[in-house]
């Protein structure tokens, strides 16, 4: 099992901009969604903050009683929010609070070996980096820059906690870098 | 001649910290230095920003008249600056301030179809892409984040501007990032 941040981000390190907007991604289309689908099914649990699962909801409608798509995750969801959120039907979205090592202890009871996803923000990958509990982070990087906006990883790591893994051109398009987190 | 920005960076894209410290970039030694004597002999002209400069001065001490390392350019180096900053015996260094676009046009004069240098910083390198006159950026991305500190390129620069050109690993330990400058 493998706790991996996975994520997008511009050259300049922003996974969106000030807005929360993803606009300069979408811009993309469907390029570099090669590796998501294989990705997804190595998962057995994930975790992301309130912004991000709000944006799920807002971009996509999945909260909505006539939502067009339905929730695309299999595995269960822990969302950490200090506000009440709307639920999804029919998804399993666990809603918690605070200290991520008792949350990781229940994502890895329930992944069961397979791996798990920190998918943002970067405040909330940092939380679980600084607890010790983060393996790798795969950051897929968008030929764009925001200027500012939201920080892929507000911390500061020096040498040589990232050891770089590979570095691969995914369509042509994105440099995907995949770094193991050892100490 | 290309006009390219050529520069380090950290995975969450900064050139350095807030007191302009690459205290983080010098934790990994001399590893990944291979590529740059070649880069530096493409090279017909050179431009930098006052911060850069200065700490050329301030950590190398070129400017000490007991210098230990002589200036390492043979090129002429265009220094933007407001301030009147300390010269460096026997380098070739001239000092300007404001529109980047005629100190570009005397630099592709003096290069003569070799590549032009923006060093940086991030706000320098800006204004030559603002100006339609940058061709190139190639970032060597350190495996390191500072979570603040001096910018990349504060600059909003959305598809399809900037085209991957390739993605190599420096002594398994940097990404390089090469993009082409596409309007």
């Amino acid at each position: 099992m493998k706790s991996i941040y996975y994520t997008a981000a511009t050259l300049d390190g922003f996974l969106a901009d000030d807005d929360h907007s993803l606009d300069w991604l979408f811009a993309f289309g469907e390029v570099g969604q090669g590796g998501i689908d294989d990705f997804l099914d190595s998962l057995g649990a994930i975790a992301m903050g309130a912004s991000t699962y709000e944006w799920l909801l807002r971009h996509e409608g999945y909260a909505l009683p006539d939502a067009a798509k339905p929730w695309p995750y299999t595995q269960p969801v822990w969302v950490f929010t200090h506000r009440t959120l709307p639920e999804v039907p029919g998804a399993d979205v666990r809603f918690v609070r605070g200290d991520v090592r008792p949350v990781h202890a229940a994502m890895a009871d329930a992944a069961d070996g397979q791996n798990v996803w920190i998918v943002g923000g970067g405040d909330l990958a940092g939380q679980f980096y600084d607890a010790g509990l983060l393996d790798e982070i795969v950051v897929t990087i968008a030929p764009a820059t925001l200027g500012r906006g939201k920080p892929l990883l507000p911390r500061r790591i020096e040498s040589p906690a990232l050891r770089l893994v590979s570095a691969d051109v995914l369509d042509g398009v994105f440099a995907q870098l995949t770094y193991a987190i050892g100490r």
